[in-house]
């Protein structure tokens, strides 16, 4: 194992979170100890939206799904006249989310399916490239935070493995995912819907559907991290209810020692403050509370994060 | 790139198939070339039943299957009066296999499902400690293929990631594909299907049903590596008309080197020998006639393969 040359974690400030962090990895790297875990056991498993980049004023995806929406309906007469689309449109959210979600999953349906996989990225690309945040005015690739690069780097330098875990869609985090945080496709669980493979004169290409799709959220994290990764994480790192099936998952009779840490959205300047009443996804309440009793570590991103953005840095 | 000390592939027989590969190597890993591939792009998809170990005289889970039924038929009277259960006991693939195999799954899920994965997993390594395969009489985890094993290594020694990618259970393979193959659990791409998350006394639990069930086969096989890897191989080894898509995919217009490889069961004596008409799985013809146009290496295992399985080297 590669000794740690420079302070790791320059970003946190000295306290209880960052130094259960730093007690977690002593533990599980030390030769010689019983608690130590062999590296291909130490998979640490981020869930993203808000623990890794912030899910306000939406969640990304969400934001790409309208800014789609904006710039595809002056050329598509049958979008401009969809209803669910002009509900999108002019962020009447009630209406998308009323009767489970239908309306979402429609104009999900209208920007993510129907092209290639090839063709999605490009896009995907393409609105990374041009759009902004309303808050920051910066490329929404750019508003990862800075600490959680630091814990992911710091992870990696002792031998993890890290993954996403997160309800946002596999193939729209698999474009920036590995240049922003270096992780590569395949280490990036997230909701998923089969393809469809085809032979063209052009080569094989694969065309995105809904079908079987998985929604990888709640108590659908430990399945997905079943599926695709196939054995318990050690660590897991989440802000939301929604990630609590997950940190249990990680962290409750696990045989190797494990660390269940929450991300608290405590900032309102620099970020978004939020839990119980959140403005739209990010509910933080039943895991904060399984927070005490379960011994998950939770980081006030008030106290706890000296800077939150890379941008801040320069 | 570390230079490998020891002559690769010790046993292949020199000829096309060994140099083909040696070839293709020494070209995506060479610093300079313009055909040089960078390591995270370097990844390998295997098939498994016929490219890694035998799929006579029944894939291997299928006797894992029948030998479960076996074993629990004594003392389950339910089980012993399902006419599926009985049809399998008496050898009647037929009955089975009818009727979109509606037998098959009918006792795949009485030996699949309603378990969880730590159940499961105990359940398949009491038979590799206890079943012998009726050619060999050896443990089936004995009958891996020996250059196989060592085209892997090969490919590892130089950067690149391999991956399984089987019409097979991934929570079958996974019992023990790391400790034969060297394959971590996150590197297997098999059928699936989505577990049920409960969170008991004993503490979290996957339980495994047949829901969603996901067939990674045929024109499966390029939509699995898509949403398991999420990104295209460069090399693709394989054995039946069920690999075509992946090999395709693999080799059609890929923007890097590519290698598509396909083993020919030639040898009737050391293994067995079959293609356009195999005894059970494994049909081996349109797959055979692309191999023409498309490039790929064909392996002759009698004239190719100077030992089949490990166990011939002691």
């Amino acid at each position: 194992m590669a000794i740690q040359q420079t302070e790791p974690l320059p970003s946190w400030n000295d306290g209880q979170a960052k130094q259960s962090i730093i007690e977690f990895v002593a533990k599980v790297t030390k030769d010689g100890e019983s608690t130590l875990v062999p590296p291909p056991e130490r998979i640490a498993v981020f869930d993203n939206d808000g623990t890794l980049w912030p899910e306000n004023p939406l969640p990304f995806q969400l934001a790409y799904v309208l800014d789609e929406l904006k710039r595809r309906t002056p050329h598509e007469p049958t979008l401009a006249a969809d209803l669910m689309v002009q509900a999108a449109l002019n962020g009447d959210l009630k209406k998308l989310l009323g009767d489970s979600y239908k309306g979402l999953l429609h104009v999900l349906a209208l920007t993510h399916i129907g092209m290639t996989t090839a063709e999605f990225r490009l896009t995907v690309e393409d609105w990374l490239a041009s759009a902004a945040h309303p808050k920051s005015g910066k490329p929404y690739d750019q508003m990862v935070y800075q600490p959680m690069l630091e814990l992911q780097d710091y992870l990696t330098a002792n031998g993890f493995k890290n993954f996403i875990v997160s309800g946002g869609g596999a193939d729209f985090m698999r474009v920036w995912a590995e240049r922003v945080y270096g992780i590569p496709p395949e280490q990036i669980v997230g909701s998923t819907a089969e393809t469809q493979y085809e032979l063209r004169d052009s080569g094989p290409v694969l065309v995105k559907t809904m079908n079987h799709l998985f929604v990888n959220d709640k108590q659908g994290k430990p399945v997905g991290i079943h599926q695709f990764i196939g054995r318990r994480p050690i660590a897991c790192f989440g802000n939301s209810d929604g990630d609590q099936a997950m940190l249990e998952y990680t962290t409750i009779n696990n045989p190797y020692p494990s660390l269940g840490l929450i991300v608290h959205h405590t900032d309102g300047e620099r970020e978004y403050a939020y839990d119980v009443k959140p403005q739209g996804t990010g509910k933080l309440d039943q895991a904060l509370q399984a927070a005490d009793y379960r011994g998950w570590t939770v980081v006030n991103m008030k106290t706890d994060w000296q800077v939150v953005y890379p941008f801040e840095l320069s």
